[in-house]
Protein backbone atom coordinates (compact mmCIF):
# COMPACT_ATOMS: atom_id res chain seq x y z
CA UNK A 1 0.00 0.00 0.00
CA UNK A 2 0.61 3.62 -0.32
CA UNK A 3 1.60 6.17 2.11
CA UNK A 4 -1.90 7.13 1.76
CA UNK A 5 -3.72 4.27 2.39
CA UNK A 6 -1.26 3.35 5.39
CA UNK A 7 -2.57 6.59 6.54
CA UNK A 8 -5.97 5.91 6.43
CA UNK A 9 -5.71 2.23 7.41
CA UNK A 10 -3.66 3.47 10.71
CA UNK A 11 -5.65 6.35 11.12
CA UNK A 12 -2.05 8.37 11.88
CA UNK A 13 -1.58 11.42 9.66
CA UNK A 14 0.49 11.45 6.71
CA UNK A 15 2.74 14.26 8.36
CA UNK A 16 3.28 12.12 11.63
CA UNK A 17 4.01 8.68 9.43
CA UNK A 18 6.75 10.74 7.84
CA UNK A 19 7.96 11.48 11.12
CA UNK A 20 8.41 8.42 12.64
CA UNK A 21 9.82 7.00 9.24
CA UNK A 22 12.85 9.95 9.73
CA UNK A 23 13.26 9.31 13.51
CA UNK A 24 13.94 5.39 12.37
CA UNK A 25 11.03 4.26 14.41
CA UNK A 26 9.46 2.58 11.28
CA UNK A 27 11.31 0.96 8.78
CA UNK A 28 11.54 2.41 4.85
CA UNK A 29 8.72 1.27 2.79
CA UNK A 30 10.11 -0.42 -0.47
CA UNK A 31 11.01 2.20 -2.90
CA UNK A 32 8.45 1.67 -5.91
CA UNK A 33 9.33 5.26 -7.86
CA UNK A 34 11.74 7.96 -7.54
CA UNK A 35 9.01 9.69 -4.94
CA UNK A 36 6.44 7.10 -3.75
CA UNK A 37 7.87 3.72 -1.53
CA UNK A 38 5.40 0.50 -0.88
CA UNK A 39 4.24 -0.44 2.43
CA UNK A 40 2.75 -3.73 4.06
CA UNK A 41 0.98 -5.13 6.96
CA UNK A 42 4.28 -5.08 9.14
CA UNK A 43 4.11 -1.16 8.57
CA UNK A 44 0.74 -0.97 9.71
CA UNK A 45 1.44 -3.54 12.95
CA UNK A 46 4.85 -1.13 13.75
CA UNK A 47 2.65 1.70 13.72
CA UNK A 48 0.50 0.09 15.96
CA UNK A 49 3.12 -0.21 18.57
CA UNK A 50 4.48 3.10 18.30
CA UNK A 51 1.10 4.56 19.11
CA UNK A 52 0.33 2.40 21.99
CA UNK A 53 3.94 3.71 23.18
CA UNK A 54 4.65 7.31 22.61
CA UNK A 55 0.71 8.67 22.13
CA UNK A 56 -0.33 6.71 24.65
CA UNK A 57 2.24 5.23 27.15
CA UNK A 58 3.76 8.78 27.15
CA UNK A 59 7.18 7.05 25.95
CA UNK A 60 10.05 9.52 24.82
CA UNK A 61 11.04 9.01 21.16
CA UNK A 62 14.41 8.02 21.63
CA UNK A 63 13.46 5.25 24.66
CA UNK A 64 10.42 4.16 21.44
CA UNK A 65 13.21 3.70 19.13
CA UNK A 66 15.48 1.57 21.60
CA UNK A 67 12.44 -0.76 22.47
CA UNK A 68 11.88 -1.27 18.88
CA UNK A 69 15.86 -1.58 18.39
CA UNK A 70 15.58 -4.69 20.98
CA UNK A 71 12.82 -6.19 19.91
CA UNK A 72 14.38 -6.82 15.78
CA UNK A 73 17.58 -8.14 17.21
CA UNK A 74 18.12 -11.22 15.96
CA UNK A 75 21.32 -12.05 18.15
CA UNK A 76 19.44 -12.29 20.93
CA UNK A 77 17.32 -15.14 22.07
CA UNK A 78 13.41 -14.43 22.97
CA UNK A 79 13.45 -13.87 26.18
CA UNK A 80 16.96 -11.48 26.24
CA UNK A 81 15.11 -9.67 23.59
CA UNK A 82 11.98 -9.52 25.30
CA UNK A 83 14.03 -8.42 28.92
CA UNK A 84 16.24 -5.99 26.66
CA UNK A 85 13.07 -4.22 25.14
CA UNK A 86 10.94 -3.34 28.40
CA UNK A 87 14.35 -2.70 29.92
CA UNK A 88 14.49 0.16 27.76
CA UNK A 89 11.26 1.56 28.46
CA UNK A 90 10.75 4.94 30.97
CA UNK A 91 11.48 3.46 34.71
CA UNK A 92 10.40 6.98 36.78
CA UNK A 93 12.67 9.36 38.60
CA UNK A 94 16.35 8.83 38.61
CA UNK A 95 17.73 8.15 42.44
CA UNK A 96 18.25 11.67 44.08
CA UNK A 97 21.38 12.30 45.84
CA UNK A 98 20.52 10.60 49.29
CA UNK A 99 22.96 7.33 49.11
CA UNK A 100 22.51 6.39 52.75
CA UNK A 101 18.73 5.75 52.01
CA UNK A 102 19.68 4.40 48.44
CA UNK A 103 21.89 1.46 50.28
CA UNK A 104 19.40 0.91 52.97
CA UNK A 105 16.26 0.47 50.25
CA UNK A 106 18.30 -1.84 48.12
CA UNK A 107 19.09 -4.09 50.94
CA UNK A 108 15.82 -4.13 51.91
CA UNK A 109 14.79 -5.17 47.99
CA UNK A 110 17.31 -7.61 47.93
CA UNK A 111 15.62 -9.26 51.37
CA UNK A 112 12.22 -9.27 49.76
CA UNK A 113 13.57 -10.63 46.51
CA UNK A 114 15.85 -13.15 48.82
CA UNK A 115 12.03 -14.30 50.83
CA UNK A 116 10.02 -14.54 47.24
CA UNK A 117 12.67 -16.54 46.45
CA UNK A 118 12.78 -14.66 42.90
CA UNK A 119 16.74 -15.44 42.13
CA UNK A 120 16.88 -14.47 38.99
CA UNK A 121 15.49 -11.17 39.63
CA UNK A 122 18.52 -10.97 42.02
CA UNK A 123 20.90 -11.99 39.79
CA UNK A 124 19.94 -9.39 37.15
CA UNK A 125 19.15 -6.62 40.04
CA UNK A 126 22.60 -4.46 38.93
CA UNK A 127 21.51 -4.24 35.27
CA UNK A 128 18.04 -4.18 35.80
CA UNK A 129 16.43 -0.35 36.16
CA UNK A 130 12.68 -1.75 37.53
CA UNK A 131 14.87 -3.00 40.12
CA UNK A 132 16.70 0.78 40.36
CA UNK A 133 13.13 1.95 40.11
CA UNK A 134 11.88 0.10 43.22
CA UNK A 135 14.87 0.76 45.09
CA UNK A 136 14.46 4.63 44.56
CA UNK A 137 10.65 4.27 45.45
CA UNK A 138 11.54 2.42 48.62
CA UNK A 139 13.96 5.04 49.56
CA UNK A 140 11.66 7.69 48.80
CA UNK A 141 9.41 5.97 51.23
CA UNK A 142 11.75 5.66 53.75
CA UNK A 143 13.19 8.92 53.82
CA UNK A 144 9.46 10.42 54.00
CA UNK A 145 9.47 7.70 57.36
CA UNK A 146 6.09 6.09 55.63
CA UNK A 147 5.89 2.29 56.08
CA UNK A 148 8.59 0.30 53.49
CA UNK A 149 9.75 -3.29 55.51
CA UNK A 150 10.10 -6.25 53.88
CA UNK A 151 6.73 -7.04 55.40
CA UNK A 152 5.03 -3.66 54.50
CA UNK A 153 6.35 -4.98 50.62
CA UNK A 154 6.08 -8.50 50.37
CA UNK A 155 1.56 -8.28 49.34
CA UNK A 156 2.26 -5.52 46.94
CA UNK A 157 5.62 -8.22 45.48
CA UNK A 158 2.43 -11.05 45.56
CA UNK A 159 0.20 -8.65 43.71
CA UNK A 160 2.98 -7.70 41.30
CA UNK A 161 3.74 -11.89 40.62
CA UNK A 162 0.20 -12.59 40.06
CA UNK A 163 -0.55 -9.75 37.61
CA UNK A 164 2.99 -10.86 35.77
CA UNK A 165 1.21 -14.60 35.23
CA UNK A 166 -2.07 -12.23 33.80
CA UNK A 167 0.23 -10.37 31.52
CA UNK A 168 2.32 -13.36 30.42
CA UNK A 169 -0.74 -15.61 30.29
CA UNK A 170 -2.38 -12.77 27.63
CA UNK A 171 0.92 -12.08 25.61
CA UNK A 172 0.65 -16.35 25.24
CA UNK A 173 -2.43 -15.92 22.88
CA UNK A 174 -0.25 -14.50 20.53
CA UNK A 175 0.52 -17.20 18.06
CA UNK A 176 4.32 -15.78 16.26
CA UNK A 177 7.29 -14.75 18.73
CA UNK A 178 7.29 -11.76 16.78
CA UNK A 179 3.64 -10.56 17.75
CA UNK A 180 4.52 -11.98 21.43
CA UNK A 181 7.35 -9.57 21.69
CA UNK A 182 5.18 -6.54 20.43
CA UNK A 183 2.55 -7.56 22.80
CA UNK A 184 4.76 -7.57 25.93
CA UNK A 185 5.66 -4.34 25.43
CA UNK A 186 2.11 -2.93 24.45
CA UNK A 187 0.56 -4.57 27.18
CA UNK A 188 3.07 -3.89 29.82
CA UNK A 189 2.68 0.16 28.56
CA UNK A 190 -1.40 0.54 28.76
CA UNK A 191 -1.80 -1.98 31.45
CA UNK A 192 -0.20 0.43 33.76
CA UNK A 193 -2.94 3.12 33.47
CA UNK A 194 -5.70 0.30 33.84
CA UNK A 195 -4.11 -0.92 37.20
CA UNK A 196 -3.42 2.33 38.98
CA UNK A 197 -7.31 3.45 37.97
CA UNK A 198 -8.16 0.11 39.38
CA UNK A 199 -6.68 0.52 42.41
CA UNK A 200 -7.78 3.86 43.17
CA UNK A 201 -11.56 2.90 42.29
CA UNK A 202 -10.83 -0.29 44.95
CA UNK A 203 -10.03 1.97 47.38
CA UNK A 204 -12.86 4.00 47.31
CA UNK A 205 -14.73 0.97 47.01
CA UNK A 206 -13.09 -0.22 50.47
CA UNK A 207 -13.15 2.99 52.15
CA UNK A 208 -16.88 2.91 52.02
CA UNK A 209 -17.17 -0.36 52.51
CA UNK A 210 -15.28 -0.06 55.75
CA UNK A 211 -15.97 3.56 56.96
CA UNK A 212 -19.05 4.06 55.21
CA UNK A 213 -20.43 7.58 56.03
CA UNK A 214 -18.22 7.67 59.00
CA UNK A 215 -18.53 11.16 60.55
CA UNK A 216 -15.66 13.23 61.84
CA UNK A 217 -17.37 13.70 64.76
CA UNK A 218 -17.66 10.17 66.03
CA UNK B 1 10.77 27.08 65.52
CA UNK B 2 11.65 29.08 62.77
CA UNK B 3 12.13 29.16 59.20
CA UNK B 4 15.89 27.92 59.50
CA UNK B 5 14.86 24.90 61.84
CA UNK B 6 12.10 24.16 59.79
CA UNK B 7 14.26 23.57 56.97
CA UNK B 8 16.94 21.92 59.13
CA UNK B 9 14.65 19.45 60.39
CA UNK B 10 12.71 18.72 57.27
CA UNK B 11 16.17 18.82 54.77
CA UNK B 12 13.97 21.35 52.66
CA UNK B 13 15.73 24.77 51.96
CA UNK B 14 14.32 27.40 53.61
CA UNK B 15 13.51 28.58 49.40
CA UNK B 16 11.66 26.14 48.71
CA UNK B 17 9.64 26.17 52.55
CA UNK B 18 9.04 30.30 51.30
CA UNK B 19 7.63 28.94 47.97
CA UNK B 20 5.59 26.12 49.69
CA UNK B 21 4.02 29.22 51.81
CA UNK B 22 3.31 31.60 49.14
CA UNK B 23 1.45 29.24 47.16
CA UNK B 24 -0.48 27.76 50.19
CA UNK B 25 0.69 24.55 50.73
CA UNK B 26 2.27 25.35 53.86
CA UNK B 27 0.10 26.90 56.16
CA UNK B 28 1.17 30.60 57.59
CA UNK B 29 3.65 30.17 60.93
CA UNK B 30 2.41 31.84 64.05
CA UNK B 31 3.86 36.17 63.51
CA UNK B 32 6.00 36.62 66.42
CA UNK B 33 8.06 39.68 65.38
CA UNK B 34 7.49 41.74 61.36
CA UNK B 35 9.86 39.59 59.87
CA UNK B 36 10.00 36.36 61.88
CA UNK B 37 7.05 33.86 61.98
CA UNK B 38 7.20 30.29 64.41
CA UNK B 39 6.36 26.87 62.88
CA UNK B 40 5.04 23.71 64.83
CA UNK B 41 5.52 19.98 64.46
CA UNK B 42 2.08 20.21 62.28
CA UNK B 43 4.16 22.09 59.24
CA UNK B 44 6.69 19.36 59.44
CA UNK B 45 4.32 16.78 58.99
CA UNK B 46 2.73 18.81 56.28
CA UNK B 47 6.33 19.46 54.87
CA UNK B 48 6.66 15.68 54.70
CA UNK B 49 3.16 15.08 52.05
CA UNK B 50 3.95 18.09 50.16
CA UNK B 51 7.13 16.59 49.51
CA UNK B 52 5.59 13.16 48.71
CA UNK B 53 3.30 14.67 46.33
CA UNK B 54 5.12 17.50 44.29
CA UNK B 55 9.16 16.26 44.78
CA UNK B 56 8.35 12.19 44.62
CA UNK B 57 5.23 11.75 43.21
CA UNK B 58 5.58 14.43 40.38
CA UNK B 59 2.11 16.00 41.50
CA UNK B 60 1.78 19.76 39.76
CA UNK B 61 1.35 22.67 42.64
CA UNK B 62 -1.90 23.18 41.59
CA UNK B 63 -3.24 19.77 42.56
CA UNK B 64 -1.62 19.57 45.61
CA UNK B 65 -3.18 22.42 46.82
CA UNK B 66 -6.75 20.65 45.82
CA UNK B 67 -5.50 17.73 47.91
CA UNK B 68 -4.84 19.65 50.83
CA UNK B 69 -7.55 21.59 50.98
CA UNK B 70 -9.86 18.51 50.77
CA UNK B 71 -8.05 16.80 53.37
CA UNK B 72 -8.55 20.18 55.71
CA UNK B 73 -12.00 20.38 54.77
CA UNK B 74 -14.28 20.02 57.96
CA UNK B 75 -17.51 20.52 56.13
CA UNK B 76 -17.12 16.72 54.86
CA UNK B 77 -17.04 13.59 56.53
CA UNK B 78 -13.94 11.31 57.29
CA UNK B 79 -14.89 8.99 54.13
CA UNK B 80 -15.59 11.95 51.62
CA UNK B 81 -12.60 14.10 52.43
CA UNK B 82 -10.52 10.92 51.37
CA UNK B 83 -12.49 10.66 48.21
CA UNK B 84 -12.21 14.51 47.86
CA UNK B 85 -8.45 14.77 47.89
CA UNK B 86 -7.66 11.49 46.11
CA UNK B 87 -9.76 13.16 43.55
CA UNK B 88 -8.03 15.71 43.13
CA UNK B 89 -4.75 13.54 42.09
CA UNK B 90 -3.59 13.56 39.02
CA UNK B 91 -5.38 11.11 36.94
CA UNK B 92 -3.33 10.46 33.78
CA UNK B 93 -4.40 11.98 30.02
CA UNK B 94 -7.55 13.28 29.50
CA UNK B 95 -9.63 11.26 27.09
CA UNK B 96 -8.74 11.79 23.43
CA UNK B 97 -11.45 12.70 20.73
CA UNK B 98 -12.55 8.62 19.80
CA UNK B 99 -15.99 9.14 21.26
CA UNK B 100 -17.24 5.66 20.15
CA UNK B 101 -14.10 3.82 21.74
CA UNK B 102 -14.20 5.88 24.79
CA UNK B 103 -18.29 4.92 24.94
CA UNK B 104 -18.09 1.10 24.30
CA UNK B 105 -15.03 1.46 26.98
CA UNK B 106 -17.58 3.03 29.47
CA UNK B 107 -19.85 -0.09 28.72
CA UNK B 108 -17.09 -2.55 29.35
CA UNK B 109 -15.81 -0.71 32.63
CA UNK B 110 -19.47 -0.26 33.86
CA UNK B 111 -20.08 -4.65 33.36
CA UNK B 112 -16.53 -4.81 35.16
CA UNK B 113 -18.22 -3.12 38.21
CA UNK B 114 -21.38 -5.06 38.04
CA UNK B 115 -19.32 -8.28 37.85
CA UNK B 116 -17.44 -7.13 40.82
CA UNK B 117 -20.04 -6.45 43.01
CA UNK B 118 -18.57 -2.62 43.49
CA UNK B 119 -22.09 -1.28 43.90
CA UNK B 120 -20.45 2.11 45.17
CA UNK B 121 -18.13 2.42 42.41
CA UNK B 122 -20.73 1.88 39.38
CA UNK B 123 -23.00 4.96 42.10
CA UNK B 124 -19.86 7.08 41.64
CA UNK B 125 -18.63 6.35 38.36
CA UNK B 126 -19.94 10.16 36.72
CA UNK B 127 -17.72 12.16 39.39
CA UNK B 128 -14.65 10.29 39.57
CA UNK B 129 -12.12 10.45 37.82
CA UNK B 130 -10.14 7.16 38.45
CA UNK B 131 -13.11 5.82 36.75
CA UNK B 132 -12.09 8.15 33.38
CA UNK B 133 -8.92 7.25 33.93
CA UNK B 134 -9.66 3.34 33.46
CA UNK B 135 -12.03 4.40 30.71
CA UNK B 136 -9.55 6.11 28.39
CA UNK B 137 -6.85 3.28 28.95
CA UNK B 138 -9.78 0.48 27.93
CA UNK B 139 -10.93 2.93 24.75
CA UNK B 140 -6.60 3.73 24.49
CA UNK B 141 -6.54 -0.68 24.51
CA UNK B 142 -9.88 -1.31 21.75
CA UNK B 143 -8.49 1.19 19.40
CA UNK B 144 -5.07 -0.59 19.21
CA UNK B 145 -6.31 -3.93 18.92
CA UNK B 146 -5.43 -5.31 22.43
CA UNK B 147 -7.48 -7.59 24.52
CA UNK B 148 -9.71 -5.78 27.00
CA UNK B 149 -12.78 -7.32 27.30
CA UNK B 150 -14.56 -7.91 30.76
CA UNK B 151 -13.13 -11.14 30.94
CA UNK B 152 -9.51 -9.72 30.08
CA UNK B 153 -9.95 -7.19 32.57
CA UNK B 154 -11.08 -9.24 36.04
CA UNK B 155 -7.93 -10.71 36.87
CA UNK B 156 -6.18 -6.77 37.27
CA UNK B 157 -9.58 -5.70 39.12
CA UNK B 158 -8.94 -8.50 41.50
CA UNK B 159 -4.99 -7.50 41.72
CA UNK B 160 -6.38 -3.65 42.16
CA UNK B 161 -8.65 -5.09 45.48
CA UNK B 162 -6.17 -6.89 47.22
CA UNK B 163 -3.93 -3.73 47.01
CA UNK B 164 -6.74 -1.76 47.95
CA UNK B 165 -7.45 -3.92 51.03
CA UNK B 166 -3.49 -3.75 51.45
CA UNK B 167 -3.09 0.00 51.08
CA UNK B 168 -5.82 1.11 53.91
CA UNK B 169 -4.78 -2.13 56.26
CA UNK B 170 -1.45 0.18 56.36
CA UNK B 171 -3.23 3.31 56.74
CA UNK B 172 -5.29 2.10 59.41
CA UNK B 173 -2.15 1.86 61.95
CA UNK B 174 -1.74 5.44 61.60
CA UNK B 175 -3.98 6.64 65.31
CA UNK B 176 -5.95 9.79 64.37
CA UNK B 177 -8.08 10.68 61.46
CA UNK B 178 -5.93 13.46 60.36
CA UNK B 179 -2.69 11.16 60.05
CA UNK B 180 -4.79 8.51 58.37
CA UNK B 181 -6.00 11.05 55.67
CA UNK B 182 -2.62 12.05 55.02
CA UNK B 183 -1.13 8.82 55.30
CA UNK B 184 -3.66 7.77 52.93
CA UNK B 185 -2.67 10.37 49.76
CA UNK B 186 0.83 9.90 50.42
CA UNK B 187 0.90 5.93 50.15
CA UNK B 188 -1.52 6.26 47.12
CA UNK B 189 0.72 8.14 45.42
CA UNK B 190 4.76 6.60 46.20
CA UNK B 191 2.81 3.11 46.47
CA UNK B 192 2.52 3.56 42.43
CA UNK B 193 5.94 3.06 41.56
CA UNK B 194 6.71 -0.03 43.93
CA UNK B 195 3.84 -1.70 42.24
CA UNK B 196 4.81 -0.83 39.13
CA UNK B 197 8.42 -1.79 39.62
CA UNK B 198 7.58 -4.85 41.55
CA UNK B 199 5.05 -6.10 38.43
CA UNK B 200 7.97 -5.61 36.04
CA UNK B 201 10.79 -7.56 37.71
CA UNK B 202 8.21 -10.13 37.97
CA UNK B 203 7.27 -10.19 34.43
CA UNK B 204 11.29 -10.66 33.93
CA UNK B 205 11.80 -13.16 36.58
CA UNK B 206 7.76 -15.25 35.35
CA UNK B 207 9.44 -15.12 31.93
CA UNK B 208 12.57 -16.32 32.78
CA UNK B 209 10.84 -19.39 34.49
CA UNK B 210 8.37 -20.20 31.60
CA UNK B 211 10.94 -19.55 28.59
CA UNK B 212 14.53 -19.47 30.40
CA UNK B 213 16.94 -19.30 27.45
CA UNK B 214 14.31 -20.33 24.40
CA UNK B 215 16.17 -19.56 21.51
CA UNK B 216 14.24 -18.12 18.88
CA UNK B 217 15.67 -20.80 15.96
CA UNK B 218 13.50 -23.95 17.96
Amino acid sequence: MRLAELSRRSGIPTATIKYYLREGLLPPGRRVTATQAEYDDAHLQRLRLVRALIQVGGVPVASAREVLTALEDDSLDHNSRLGTAVWALPHGPEPSGDEVFQERAGRTVDALLARLGWNSAREYAAESPAHRMLVTAVAALARLGYPCTVEDLAPYARAGHQLAVTDLDLIERYESADEQLEAAVALTVLYEPVLLALRRIAQAQESHRRYGQRSTEE
